[in-house]
């Protein structure tokens, strides 16, 4: 099964993806670049975005990334550093880099930059490969 | 400013936390605890939650917490680890316990915990206390 | 295989644990406490406690705790959040508490903390289960 | 100052960082690299390189690269993956970039590597810079 056929499975049902408007730019085995943009409902009370929506699109990218070889893989720890604000219409983009690739697990760079290319979120992910093949 | 005080402020135009349904528990100087019910659209490919919710809700309590001093308090840097996995209908607690609480950084570690009491997300979250007042 | 037993076939050959001074309290199934003197040649060049010095303690702390259950456990990822500076010559507590024990993996949280019990130190370590048994 | 001069005040009384045995191969402002060859007294119960050597190591990376703007600046908190396992007399390589520099905080991706070019372990460091400068 292609990164593509993979991606393909796994963003028909995925409902909070959806929600959050990524569109996907690029998928390769071990790769994936999306962007989105941030509307009202994904700020908080101080009028930034809320951290929680900048964790999950770089998740997202990270989960289509990482099971783009075709077997089942599974988050475990996640570690995420933010550093800049962010405000209402910016566009993100997400880059989600595959830095090492074991039998058993896995490990992800996921960088989102703002329009002027800052960074904004590091995201540093190992996820578990199940070992079971993606249907 | 008390604790409540702070937090009706904060969720006054918090508009994720809402989407996401949370319902505060308790909240005090350095501590918050709510949950919440996940729904259909808070799902991942592979209908289990999205990682990205779990992290959010989580992060809701952690601003709660930190903000409850009334010193304006951002996320830094968050540690999540995902134990086990959570299906539609679930109801899940969120439990933001203050471990430090330095000059310029705060310490939290909070809990995600199903309805048999089993943790299913452990988040420590550090926090940069600006010094400025929340009014 | 009693968490002792363990304790001892893992102590013996570990050089850097005796290098490090570490003394056990305490050791049981999923538990491990010690504690450390903090010597001249663990600082760093600002006199203070060099911080691999503290993740190293916590770090042995974890490994006594999740070997404990007779099966080989490595360390996966760890975040560690420092807190306080210390001082050569203090006497540092390290306390290991099991928070999820999995098929595959557990989850630790170990707190290092000096002699008026505040934190210097917060580590939360997730470990791979290889399901081999420790002889 | 220049990032060598501040290299020089940091590594002087660094008694950890001599016993570790690292050697300085590049220094320049928010860059560092250096490596070290792996002891017996770095082992730990297994045989294997003791995960507080490999954090140690990339740590001092860190806080070489982080100072070298000539502010002090210290590490708040990290999150180490291991990769892959580390025998006696391997020689590591570690390379500490800048990926954030912001007023209060600065970001580092460090990363160890074996002799195959292969990384062992990816370490992601944020620093507080406390605006006083290095004399």
């Amino acid at each position: 099964m292609t990164a593509k056929e993979v991606l393909a499975i796994m963003t028909k049902g995925d409902q909070f993806s959806k929600w959050l408007g990524l569109e996907i730019d690029a998928i390769e085995t071990g790769y994936c670049k999306l962007h989105y943009v941030v509307r009202k409902d994904m700020l908080n009370g101080f009028e930034n975005i809320h951290g929680g929506i900048l964790f999950s699109a770089a998740d997202s990218a990270f989960a289509f990334a990482c099971n783009s070889h075709g077997i089942i893989t599974v988050a475990l720890d996640v570690s995420i550093t933010f550093t800049r604000p962010v405000k209402e219409g910016e566009v993100l983009s997400v880059e989600a880099m595959e830095v090492h690739l074991g039998n058993k697990t896995s490990v992800y760079d996921i960088r989102t930059t703002n329009a002027e290319g800052k960074i904004v979120a590091l995201f540093k992910g190992t996820a578990y490969r199940t070992g079971k093949e993606i249907m």
